[in-house]
């Protein structure tokens, strides 16, 4: 089987790495110095143009920015007599657009560190045709609707970003009082031992990367108008206080 | 060594019964009957006044009802020569008041559901001589100042009153978008296994106490005028919509 990826940063080379029992097919058409150490270090076979890495796969993958996925579906995607899948975190509003573009699309979303414990939540019909990826990575089909991956991935994000707020608050007061480390003690007991290395890791996190977040919060709430989501709009403007 | 107990609530009952190689002092006078049956069925010397176990117990310990604690220690803590323990759930503002009013003050905090696994925290002077009691069940002592037990209960609570909070909002999303136990499953791949049963339970505890925990949440607000407790404010506003 013709594995084809369009962009060939981290979760394209992990992913070629786990499937590299197949034909891994890629170009390097236009691509980065990074992008082409990452095909150099992998077993992928580098065709001429994306054109021809799209013609000629059988499931052609989508991972470079979620600012290009529309355009790349449109040039690339509608190439593919394969299963189009997009891996740039697209919103579930992009990925019902881009699947009017191209022929086979699946819905799909990495949920998980790529490089750590990662499942590839796949949605609609065509998702079935892929199941057989487990073989070499966690695999879950949520259900025939497309869109459902990338608002799983949504759903989840309002989880991580809201409880990683409270931490930085509660965290934050317990400072002042000089009780941090016992208030990670005390919260341990219900929540298990990895707690305080789990909170310690997300507050660092938030705080480096709160540009990013508060976008995605931002997106969050634009896409959910007419739900209550006042801890949503609490860690927003949590995030906006670092 | 005496350790006596006014109120004989599910607390009492439970620390009495650990505790009882020692002699377990309380009185049934003005009690109710369900008091009166926890008692008849421990270990407890049953003496005629609370007065007499005050000036009987080396530890006295005060687990009657918050409402109360104020006039407990004023009408038989005082009376003691042994230290006094207040296990009323009390806020540090009046754990300090108490403290000025007997005379071997320890500021106690039971953290954790007393018929599970629960840890006593300990702070102030006398808390050192207290240590023993991890014969019997955990024991931490926070630091020498009076407050800091209930300070750190009144931490603990601000996480997980808002952890109910966030959980109740995205599974109310998620809900909507028939995507619940999808998520509780993506939600678990960091969590850990724990986490769904965790969640119902916790959301469940939400809405069948939420008049309490919206009282609590605003005790807290009001204790600390000046730090950014946005995401505390954000959850009684979710408990409000309930």
């Amino acid at each position: 089987m013709n594995i084809g990826f369009i962009g060939f940063g981290n979760v394209s080379k992990k992913l070629a790495g786990l499937m590299d029992e197949n034909a891994i097919l890629t170009s390097k058409e236009g691509r980065s110095e990074n992008t082409v150490r990452n095909i150099d270090e992998s077993k992928a076979t580098v065709l001429d143009s994306f054109e021809e890495v799209a013609r000629k796969s059988d499931i052609l993958i989508s991972a470079a920015s979620p600012g290009e996925s529309v355009k790349i579906a449109e040039k690339y995607g509608k190439l593919t007599k394969g299963i189009y899948l997009d891996l740039n975190n697209i919103s579930p509003k992009t990925a019902i657009e881009i699947s009017d573009k191209v022929n086979n699309f699946a819905d799909a979303a990495i949920i998980g560190g790529i490089n750590r414990d990662f499942t590839l939540f796949l949605a609609g019909e065509n998702s079935k045709s892929l199941k057989f990826l487990d073989k070499y990575f966690p695999v879950k089909i949520v259900s025939n609707n497309i869109g459902d991956a990338s608002r799983l991935k949504m759903l989840r994000s309002i989880y991580t970003k809201s409880i990683s707020a409270v931490l930085m608050e509660v965290m934050e007061v317990a400072e002042s009082l000089n009780l941090k480390d016992e208030l990670m003690d005390t919260i341990a007991i219900s929540e298990g031992e990895n707690f305080k290395d789990s909170a310690i890791s997300r507050i660092k996190n938030t705080k480096n990367s709160s540009k990013r977040k508060k976008e995605e919060l931002a997106e969050i709430l634009e896409y959910f108008p007419n739900e209550n989501l006042e801890m949503v709009e609490a860690a927003l403007k949590k995030l906006s206080d670092i």
